[in-house]
């Protein structure tokens, strides 16, 4: 096994709110905030030299901006986006300025309002006039019922486990909504064929914070850190048209999943936990077979059998998915769950994964975690 | 000296155009596809493993639109920005995900179009009513002159050569206008005292793309790549307030240069060409101080003196300013004076340089080059 190289010693959620007058900034401190709490006065001035910022929206200079806030004078900054994996994106981001020895730590914020331009694809005209993200995965949804026997109960659990998660997790936009049984969902109004409305997760406003930081600094912030050991990304295309004929086969997601599982030199039976990309109940189903915890065509039984721990936040379906901090929400989640920060896990975990999609699936990245 | 580790194999820009109705997809490409005419066919579908957009554009997903639009599958998309020196973020971005181990190759692409939210900084209060670009480059000519004596005749000699330089490339915005003497400069309109309007860079549209290697697959492209030998960044905070007092003492330009030349083990006498950031002509006197090719003060007797060859492609002042695009044509400027390929070079040139800033100069980039 490669030697370890990026640590992550520390992340934080803010609450994540249906829609609120604060501006992106003020919702991108309150996660920033919580961290520096955390850490207890171990973050420096001088001590962070990267600061990369993950969001849609339209504001400019925002990382340097969220530096100068946060009183930090840092080598790098920079904001980026990639739609809905601009979160994980970051992270990956931030890994590579670290391994490079461009900086030593880097603070990943990940912020966005619930009205942002990322709400929908615009450019793509593949879709025709169903622009709006329900369209492919309800297309999604119905392929995989007519190829593989999924059923609609199988969809709905999905749903339940997720907002039953999301009841312990007190930042999540669902937490303090009522619990929703397999009938709540199932007799849910249909939104767009087969898919209903307690199956759509919802855009929100919200914010997340990681600290990644070199192997030779991470003893000035935790004797506990959490280590990157694999990632995956990739890029088939940019539109449904391109995608759909491929999306059960040779995913983006298939491909990056294949990637991190080289690089940290396991394999899927390794994890133990994982955040995935549920922003539709039928991805996570599509998640298990991608991510190779399950057989092709039998992600729809695998929501029945609950083998290893999947969405403990609540994933985007509890949680609310702020665009670009869904990625790194995720990535706070398995950080936390492996060092067993929220006491949310089950049983002792050895390696943990988040799964992240973009635009109908055309853009995915898969990072894996482990405490050792 | 340290090991090469990263490559620039190819650079082009597009043509820089006053305003077109273009979308920002076609100004993008204008430039990728005359660096894949450029390589004759070395770009395969599958060589490409990284795609980084540069821009301050409000368009989603634009990273994985254009590799879509030019038929390639990679790894990593993402656009980022850090306004005018977005570029040359997305350069040392690169250099890092391919040190990281994570890419062999990343497609490096600037645009922008003349319509941009990037012009105006408009979060920076500190600035009062004084909100445009020009109103923080009067108040540190005035600074600079009051300071150290420098006059307004040595500011235009600045404007006389970066417009004659344009003269030389088809490429810049000013190529096909009239030439400009310094009784043009000086008794063009003062815009905001004691700058004119000859001094001012113009927002313009246009398009840059630079290919990045690793060392183990530059053959594939070309004998003679360009090394990125330093690399400096740093970003002091994001307001004008913040920064005025320290501008001339220890400016993140300063910190910058330090970094990258202490990363590339050379000195300032070691620079034989550089692209600088004169978006005024005020600030490439400051940039010959803030790189040490001259004592502090004396940057505007170093304007009279054309030691070493500063902005051959015209500067910002020639070229045009497409914000996001710029770092990256200032990147393939240097590429192509290191390796000769444009015959715009005075002599043999060992290292080369380049220096771009942000927001008055609140966050700046300095990258080293060298073809040995």
């Amino acid at each position: 096994m490669k030697e370890n190289q990026v640590a992550i010693v520390a992340g934080c959620d803010s609450q994540f709110r249906k829609n609120t007058e604060r501006s992106i900034f003020d919702i991108a401190l309150e996660s920033c905030i919580s961290l520096f709490k955390d850490k207890n006065g171990k973050i420096s001035k001088d001590g962070i030299d990267g600061i990369i910022f993950s969001s849609c929206t339209d504001e400019q200079y925002t990382a340097a901006i969220l530096s100068e806030m946060l009183g930090l004078k840092p080598k790098i900054t920079l904001r980026l986006d990639n739609l809905c994996n601009s979160g994980s994106n970051a992270i990956i981001s931030a890994y590579s300025y670290i391994v490079s020895g461009l900086c030593e730590s880097v603070l990943v914020i990940g912020a966005e309002k619930t009205q942002t331009s990322g709400k929908r694809l615009v450019w793509d005209i593949t879709r025709g006039s169903f622009s709006y993200p329900i369209h492919w995965a309800s297309l999604y949804a119905k392929m995989h019922m007519r190829k593989f026997g999924t059923t609609e109960e199988q969809m709905a659990k999905v749903v339940v486990k997720n907002r039953n998660n999301a009841k312990k997790n007190k930042n999540a936009l669902t937490y303090n909504e009522d619990s929703v049984s397999l009938k709540d969902v199932m007799e849910s109004k249909k939104i767009s064929d087969p898919i209903k409305i307690l199956e759509c997760s919802r855009i929100c406003e919200g914010s997340s914070a990681v600290l990644m930081v070199s192997k030779k600094k991470y003893r000035e912030f935790t004797d506990n850190p959490i280590w990157v050991k694999g990632i995956g990304h990739m890029t088939s295309c940019a539109s449904f048209g391109n995608i759909v004929d491929d999306i059960f086969l040779s995913s983006p997601a298939k491909k990056a999943s294949d990637q991190a599982y080289k690089m940290a030199d396991i394999g899927p039976n390794d994890i133990q936990v994982a955040e995935v990309h549920d922003a539709f109940s039928i991805l996570e189903i599509m998640a298990y077979e991608d991510l190779g915890l399950v057989k092709n065509g039998f992600g729809g039984k695998y929501a029945e059998q609950n083998l290893i721990t999947i969405n403990p936040r609540g994933g985007l379906l509890g949680m609310g998915h702020p665009l670009g901090t869904t990625g790194i929400s995720q990535t706070v989640e398995i950080y936390s769950q492996l060092s067993d920060r929220h006491k949310r896990k089950k049983n002792s975990k050895k390696f943990g994964l988040i799964h992240n999609l973009a635009a109908a699936g055309t853009s995915a990245s898969v990072i894996i975690m482990s405490a050792e």
